[in-house]
């Protein structure tokens, strides 16, 4: 791993690195911003997935998110996408192939050499992360956007215990039900629709059974998104959590789409939902 | 002028314009920022003169500024920083032609057609603003970064009582007599060394003679600035000031560079900073 960029920020620092992943077989860069308090001792931190066509670079320049991590002390991860680069299969649509890697593991042809986001994410990244950077292990919650939304939520759900905060900014609830999730679980997955449900944020909390004493999930969603209605759907993850107890508090923001300008709009609210589930700062 | 697009954000709305300029003889990109306190009457507005390399888009993107402006019922206006265009003149250098006007007017072959950036804001940009969005003209800063701080401070000392507050972001205080100031003025104002002081912040203040009534200018500057040293030198502007009594707040920010991440740092300060000079909003 090497940093390839260093900026001060908000009065903590915001670090650009590169290392070479396992799970992916390809070179992936991340951004991680430590606040002042990282100073002092570990902090608890927040890992952002970012949505179709984005890179690590989206978040980190455009959200506007460092001035309230450094005032609540989180630092703040944000990967890529997908696996990267010229020996990665890719697709001409904007979403599906690199940008596209939907944070699951593909199991199919072309993608299965390279396109493991979920095994990158959870066994590489986190942990290379845990153990290199000044952050609590057990204090970590994870957001995201659209496709990263469904990241978040899905993974929140597949690893209990592992994030103690949730939250999403317009995220894919039910890539089973959508056309962005049947098009790219067809191509990662297969034709087997059954499998696609271990994917689909609506199925897992169903199926997680009673969740009363899980977090409350913060949404927020934008009435003038232009994906609102055939692709993010938010009514069905809303059915889903009622059928279960999973609290979940659904903002519908009026006149907003689904831009950057949108995130820096709320991502302060998001990062102090995640501070109330998060940890002191040691120090 | 047309809208080319609309986003809600942080309970204003930012906008994206184009419209043809007379004075720079092109198509040109502006955004405006308009804060909710501006759907009940005119704001106070303030515009972001951006460096070299950038667009209106820089800022717009990555300042991170709305959320602050919105609090504050502050407009943002952010220009492009040339003229644009398969027919407009360019270099291949990053410190010439396109995206480096200025905010002079070239007297000099092959600029004096388009590059008339000091026209184009002055007479043809704000007037549009002030026009067509409701701002209250008689309620107006300037503000900006680098060669954008070098236009926010000569335009400020060019045009008594338009402006009522002013900062800077790492500004080109002296382009007389540093590496970027002395290609550009040569390229656009030809080999006459004296017409160029009409254009550098130093020579300016000085001019005006006593500065006591002036309102304060911030200046934030990086200590990890690599520009700092050869082309920025705020310690000339600190002697020019001070011999004419302006009064000036220099804040050497420890670590801070060159970039974005600097500019999003500070950015709420010197919003607040300029309303404080700024009128309250009507209505």
């Amino acid at each position: 791993m090497k940093q390839t960029k260093a900026h001060r920020c908000c009065g903590g620092t915001l670090g650009i690195w590169e290392h070479t992943s396992e799970a992916l077989q390809c070179s992936m860069t991340f951004s991680v911003f430590l606040p002042p308090q990282a100073d002092k001792g570990p902090v608890p931190f927040v890992t952002f997935l970012s949505g179709l066509t984005c890179t690590h670079e989206n978040f980190t320049t455009k959200a506007g998110a460092y001035r309230a991590a450094a005032e609540l002390g989180l630092a703040v991860v944000a990967p890529d996408t997908s696996p990267r680069g010229e020996d990665v299969p890719n697709d001409d649509a904007y979403d599906l192939g690199q940008g596209a890697g939907f944070y699951i593991n593909a199991t199919q042809e072309p993608w299965s050499k390279h396109f493991h986001m979920e095994r990158y994410v959870m066994e590489e990244l986190l942990p290379l992360v845990e153990s290199s950077f000044p952050v609590q292990a057990d204090q970590q919650g994870i957001f995201g956007h659209s496709m990263g939304g469904h990241g978040a939520l899905t993974l929140f759900f597949k690893y209990p215990g592992k994030f103690k905060s949730v939250s999403a900014f317009a995220p894919i609830v039910a890539p089973t039900q959508v056309p962005w999730g049947h098009k790219a679980f067809a191509a990662y997955l297969g034709d087997d629709r059954e499998a696609w449900k271990n994917h689909d944020a609506c199925e897992l909390v169903r199926r997680g059974g009673d969740a009363s004493s899980n977090p409350m999930i913060l949404v927020d969603q934008g009435t003038a998104d232009g994906f609102l209605e055939e692709q993010l759907q938010p009514a069905l993850f809303v059915d889903a959590c009622g059928s279960v107890g999973q609290s979940l508090q659904l903002r519908m923001q009026e006149g907003y789409d689904h831009s950057y300008y949108f995130i820096q709009s709320f991502v302060a609210d998001h990062l102090a939902h995640h501070k109330t589930y998060l940890g002191s700062v040691v120090g």
